[in-house]
């Protein structure tokens, strides 16, 4: 297999465990020491670089809203240093969000993110894009 | 040059011509008999599979509201039949759009673009996402 083709498994491994299964820890196997935010209109850590604790702790808030949420890998697509994920997204919204009370509902989500890695096969941040007018959409349905 | 590297210039010279410089016409250089839209939430040719007038009657009608759009493209990721484009976007409102009449705003966007291409390197479809949510913020702003 080539070194492309791993880092796709790398990748998908990385999403399974610790945004799909909430295995925050698991980032230490997946993460470099610093993690950059480079673009993500609406995620409240668009912009900083984090450390491996900051990392650990934007995936337990990230998912406290959401703690069945899953990935579901459309397409990969690895070229130089980055490799892109494409995705649909689906949980059940049990926690609450600025404005939005916990409603028990399905929400649904789709979106796209370049992963950027380091020669150790390791993650150093993303450049991300989600459909989050969907997803406000789904949130103020028959409020 | 790889193929691959060739894609990557292919489509950036495809995105300059036409969706910069509306020339619909060149499509016919570019794209496939038939151009399907597989995934792109809030576009209203969604799911389509258009032919090569309706490709161009689709270039024509999304450009309308922004006569002088322009595509900055921020990274270029080429695997198997497929290469990514991600983009930052912007226009001068200067068109009617569904529920909001032409503000001469500039309005900004940012997404991420999976095309697909056949053998003869012609576009055959895409699988898109937009920060739609952004761009309604920006028309919504002091109405």
């Amino acid at each position: 297999m080539t070194m492309l083709e791993q880092r796709k498994q790398r990748l998908a491994a990385f999403i399974r465990q610790v945004w799909d299964g909430g295995d925050a820890d698991a980032a230490d196997s997946y993460v470099a020491d610093t993690y950059t935010i480079r673009h993500d209109p609406g995620d409240p850590w668009e912009g900083q670089a984090l450390d491996r604790a900051g990392f650990k702790d934007r995936v337990r808030r990230s998912r406290a809203a959401f703690p069945d949420q899953r990935f579901d890998i459309q397409g990969l697509f690895a070229d130089g240093d980055g490799v892109v994920m494409t995705w649909l997204w689906n949980g059940t919204h049990r926690g609450d969000l600025p404005g939005f009370p916990a409603t028990d509902r399905m929400i649904r989500m789709s979106g796209a993110t370049v992963y950027t890695f380091d020669e150790d096969d390791r993650l150093t941040g993303h450049w991300q894009i989600t459909d989050r007018l969907g997803v406000f959409q789904q949130l103020q349905r028959n409020r």
